[in-house]
């Protein structure tokens, strides 16, 4: 199968011209301006390939192409929306992948056998609400009663007026929910630098992990800096440094997957001239597989315990979000893992760190994922890139996949 | 000599009274209305103990008592103004000690050889402007030209206005500056525990320690903490976090009275899922000997280094302020262990970690200190406190002190 690199170039910058921000990159939260826009051009395209579109009760975008056989759908896309200063492929390249490679199978197989679709989901990021994975939750149907009227984004909105500005109608959130997909494939990229590092222009995804975020608060004695001697001190901001290095070090000797962040930290009474008398930090948390997360956050919390015994500090740890690993589906995996060898790829198969819609997706149906390079791991800014090798080979797998799925099927 | 420690007391709860905050402790600002009202009560008090009042071009109140010989003068007192919520000690009992003191000396002494005068010094704290030892600095003629038209307190009013609030002309302030002191004396709490912790009841200060602010920024790269595989990371917080250890361990190695204190920190780009790209923190450093505090500077530096490039992160380091230590006059710690012993007190020698005005007035006369215990080691707080028999056990010191100086001259 050929894919058109050129072609899947001018698709990505079409999309990334839209929501451009005057300090780089994009910007495309749930149902503002340049959200609508970028679905009517995805729209465009899937009419112009001759696909069936239907927006659902949430603003998920779908193109249909009926299979002769019917029976339950394959589908294929990401999401539309983007983090402020996105790059230019964390989920516009899985919808224009997908659209590129429905459009190639059309012109080499024309009709499947099951009927294939591509979506364009209208929210994965929290890109605007303090929420996320809204698109995929209404296809699974796990979206809260009372979640569109309750949640605001900054300005105060709630999802349900949003909603309404884009004519959509919050009490028919339900009707989004499906049971009628067989299998949910993905490309997306890495997001990190482990292909790249290498040297592997492909991976199926094994997994997405499970995040745990501890907050983990220190108390100690805040005094003079100039009159306590050391030894009289209890230092929370230095017994919280033990304990960020106790961090990283149980994450690098339990090994890969294992991630383990200390992004937030702050000291009070934040005063040069003052011992720190109390600091709140937090970790995050990440593993594959739920038993050697929970390994690990036991590890950290006895040794933050160790360690604040030790200096006579107060330690106190709270866990203000924690979900389980998702597995992609076996199955999946081995059909990625053949698509990508009748290609000629040889593809690596790795876990994902970053949370994707196939977490909630698999809730419903079988779920895979297709990750390219990242150049020098950039993501979530404008110096997100792929090269265009990396995302003709991605897209010729997920193409041969979909041919799989859709054409081949027994 | 009696000294009268009920009476002390009073007068502390008396001017703890003035600036009493609703959050606890008192607030006197420079130039504010408190402090106005404690510089009024103080002054009666000098009055009624037949002292000469006056103050000078900024503020300082001065109540002398002439010597039968005149010569230079023999002063003791502290400053008037506090920190927000400060405590009842600090700087009041130097002002209260010693008028509580010239009046025991009055009582059995009469008239003094030497002219002996109490100082109440308008400011040291820091108090409301970004500046400090605004009372001393204008004594030994420190006050740099455009200080009190450019330096603005938070609501935006300079020194100068300020000032003139007060009926003060900031055109005068030269004329604040004495050459006619022979000898401060001040007594004044430790604001630390050694004294509490050694089960010693006096020490006669040998110095007060130079202060280094370092601001040290450590650069790493920000990524994606579920991306990014530990190995792969540049982590500006874990590196900060070995740096704050090492920090810690050198101040402890180098021995008393080295203190090293990270006490504020900030980490960027501050999100619970992304990698620290920047972190700055500071460190306050201190030791009564410039050598040894440039030894600590150095190793600090040594070791950061080490650690920054063993993590391939950028290091750079600031010095936004750097004081020199002050030995206190050889002499007049040798008058005050004298006075100590004479009154049957077994006192000490130690380090000042904290500033005083006494570093500033030993560019024009010769300077001593003499500190309480402070319960627990609390300061600049509501909690501050010291036992009453410190309280008289140091204020008999101090008046016999001032004997020798003012009365026994030969």
């Amino acid at each position: 199968m050929r894919i058109d690199g050129k072609l899947l170039e001018q698709r990505l910058d079409a999309l990334y011209k839209i929501g451009a921000e005057p300090g780089g990159g994009a910007y495309r939260p749930l149902y503002g301006t340049a959200w609508a826009e970028a679905g009517d051009c995805v729209e465009r395209w899937m009419k112009n390939l001759g696909l069936e579109t239907h927006r659902d009760a949430v603003g998920n975008l779908w193109g249909r192409l009926d299979g002769t056989e019917n029976g339950k759908v394959i589908v294929t896309g990401s999401h539309i929306d983007t983090v402020r200063h996105g790059g230019r492929l964390d989920g516009a390249l899985g919808i224009v992948a997908g659209l590129t490679a429905v459009e190639a199978l059309i012109k080499e197989r024309g009709r499947p056998k099951r009927p294939l679709e591509v979506v364009a989901i209208c929210e994965e990021e929290g890109s605007r609400f303090p929420t996320n994975f809204w698109g995929s939750r209404a296809i699974v149907g796990a979206i809260g009663k009372d979640e569109a009227q309750t949640i605001v984004d900054p300005a105060g909105v709630t999802i349900a007026q949003a909603m309404r500005e884009r004519g959509l109608d919050p009490a028919k959130i339900d009707s989004a929910a499906r049971d009628d997909i067989a299998t949910f494939v993905e490309l997306h990229i890495e997001q990190g630098a482990v292909l790249e590092t290498s040297n592997v222009p492909l991976a199926v995804v094994t997994a997405i992990v499970g995040t745990a975020h501890l907050e983990v608060s220190v108390t100690g004695r805040p005094d003079h800096a100039g009159t306590t001697p050391m030894e009289l001190r209890h230092d929370a901001l230095v017994g919280a440094a033990a304990m960020i290095q106790a961090v990283e070090s149980i994450a690098r000797s339990l090994g890969k997957p294992a991630v383990a962040t200390v992004g937030k930290i702050r000291a009070e009474p934040d005063q040069i001239n003052v011992v720190p008398g109390h600091v709140v930090f937090t970790v995050d948390l990440r593993h594959s597989d739920l038993g050697a997360r929970r390994a690990l956050e036991a590890r950290i919390r006895s040794l933050c315990s160790t360690i604040a015994s030790e200096r006579s500090l107060k330690l106190d740890i709270r866990i203000p979000q924690e979900r389980p690993p998702v597995p992609m589906h076996a199955a999946v995996r081995a059909l990625l893992l053949r698509a990508a060898k009748e290609c000629g790829v040889n593809a690596t198969e790795m876990v994902s760190g970053a949370g994707h819609d196939a977490q909630i997706l698999a809730a419903r149906c079988q779920v895979g994922m297709l990750f390219v390079p990242s150049i020098d791991g950039r993501s979530h800014c404008p110096d997100e890139a792929t090269d265009r090798r990396h995302l003709e080979l991605g897209t010729k797998v997920l193409a041969r996949a979909l041919e799989i799925l859709a054409y081949e099927v027994v």
